[in-house]
């Protein structure tokens, strides 16, 4: 079969061999696979991700010299179950998985960051069939191909301590700024400042719903909490406390994940806000501790999701809560895959690009 | 009267005016004062932390190019009362109180950070009447005054989301390290890891209950963390979840406050782990947010405590759950007052030297 494949720091296309069925696993033909910005990144530094899931304790058992089909923002259809199986999905069924599978070895693999089974730059993928979620009848195989994206943004919202009316600014609105606003509208939160450079993103924040959205080229986003009620300065906020006016935890996600940009929040922020880093930065960054001290801050990084999160993301884009196809401005085959990386890297060209291996 | 006085990056012990009190104020003898880690760094850094204050949107308004009588930690005898004041509280009664006052113009003033009221380094000093607090009869002056740096500890533990059976681990034993494991103590947390490279303050952690005390020296506090059941792996933590065993979020304390200390505790904390930093960097400082995000770390940055934190701990100490005079090491009168600074410069000599002005 043809996939795109990670070699070196190159996205070549060509074809790959079909490997056997083991017990409990399905094979699917993949229907929609969106491009995710930890692809980009991984193309050239996947030795130092590999490196860093080591240091973490955990981490993805791959070798960053072997080939490697990344693609882990997929939806599928059944094609064939393999021994063992409980074919409770008949051949045909559309579905979604947190992309996870056990190895014959019993070993955890990421799917999409995996030696030995193909992401879903691949026109066939081996899944788990215990993982698969149905994708609700009605539902485009796009769309539920974002659930992965958007359970991002539902894993950083749980990890919020929002509390009622929290004013909430989430800074960058790629797709992991994006699927924070619409998990923070689908469970009813907000208010939402939105701020992003390309106007491109602007738009999708405001399709998504966010209250009020920033061009930080031409105002800093920190000049609209004042008009939420939040004290700007630690003078405002104990006379807020003197006058027994309680203000609700202001909010910051960060979801650009560049260097400067947590020490830029660190001075922007609101007192006793707290900031869900979300973007991941690659690289060792400066702060001022006795800034975040002053303000007392809380930096709560995040990662991933769970299999919960990812079912009611699912769930909140089948019943209209989520208006996934909101972030998606392209779609390629797997022939026009490395030329959708390289797209990619600029910032307004597009937002999300889904790969639809069939094509 | 006589005071120890910041002129420049020096103390100098001279004789200074008293002033007339106003509305509301009493004029107390100061019977015992603890030299805190700010004032040594406020010695020679006081601009930068009146800066930082200002870029925080609060902080001292006070000029460092002038004089400033420190002292903050402080327990004093009711003189002479101001006018308009209630004299629930005759002369006689000693006090504590949260270093605040209000000035004349009715701005706030941090008492020992002030150039209008002299702090705890002075034979006399002016408070305001509405905040005072009787120190229980039977409680020493200086376990009174020790007061203020434990109630830093209480807020510290406070702002620290612990469950059932927590794993605390304490980084630095030094008085905000000591005052943390104390209020852990005195509320029922634990177990309580505590690591400082100096015996003295070893010695000190055991006193005030800690369970393990380490010497980062010989061997590493991260070490620890498995006989309490917390996984010190991302693959640990998931086998953990995955086999239904819950396991209470581990706490870490930076109570040190130099830099790179908190990449060490990026590095070194189980996975999941909130750490709270109550040690203040005043320098900027390198941190990876990847690793951080990896392990789905917290930090939260803490400051101060408010005064029902403060009444607290005045009561913890009158009744025994605090043991305040653990860490206090040296006395002074105010003529020694310069060379008690310069021999805390020098971690191992003391813990807490509690200046006494009417030696």
């Amino acid at each position: 079969m043809r996939a795109a494949i990670r070699r070196g720091p190159t996205i070549v296309c060509e074809e790959i061999e079909e490997q056997p069925l083991s017990t409990g696993q399905v094979r699917v033909k993949t229907l929609a696979c969106g491009i995710c910005g930890s692809d980009l990144h991984a193309v050239h530094h996947l030795d130092r991700m590999v490196e860093l899931g080591k240091r973490a304790g955990g981490g993805m058992g791959l070798d960053p010299a072997k080939d490697v089909v990344f693609g882990h923002e997929f939806s599928a259809e059944i094609l064939e179950h393999g021994p063992g199986t409980q074919k409770t999905l008949k051949a045909g069924t559309r579905v979604v998985t947190v992309p996870a599978a056990i190895n014959p070895a019993g070993g955890m693999e990421l799917i999409g960051y995996s030696n030995l089974y193909p992401g879903g730059y691949s026109e066939r993928m081996i899944l788990t069939e215990a993982m698969l979620l149905e994708v609700p009848n009605g539902l485009s195989s796009e769309a539920a191909a974002m659930t992965e994206p958007f359970a991002v943004g539902a894993h950083a919202v749980a990890k919020a301590h929002l509390e009622p009316g929290s004013a909430c600014l989430v800074v960058g609105c790629g797709p992991v700024g994006l699927a924070v606003i619409a998990a923070l509208k689908a469970r009813g939160h907000g208010p939402v400042i939105a701020a992003d450079f390309s106007p491109t993103r602007r738009r999708a924040a405001e399709v998504l719903g966010a209250d009020v959205i920033v061009d930080p080229a031409t105002e800093s986003p920190h000049t609209h909490w004042g008009a939420y009620g939040v004290p700007a300065t630690l003078m405002e906020a104990q006379l807020a406390r003197m006058m027994g006016r309680a203000v609700a935890r202001p909010i910051v996600f960060e979801c650009v994940g560049a260097p400067n940009v947590l020490q830029s929040l660190i001075e922007g922020a609101p007192p006793g806000a707290q900031i869900v880093v979300a973007g991941v930065c690659m690289e060792a960054d400066r702060i001022e501790p006795s800034l975040a001290i002053n303000k007392e801050l809380e930096l709560t990084f995040v990662f991933g999701y769970s299999p919960e999160e990812f079912a009611r993301t699912l769930h909140d884009i089948a019943e209209g809560r989520i208006d996934a196809m909101a972030i998606v401005t392209s779609r390629v085959g797997l022939a026009e895959t490395p030329a959708a990386f390289a797209r990619l890297a600029r910032p307004d060209a597009d937002v999300k690009i889904v790969v639809e291996p069939w094509r």
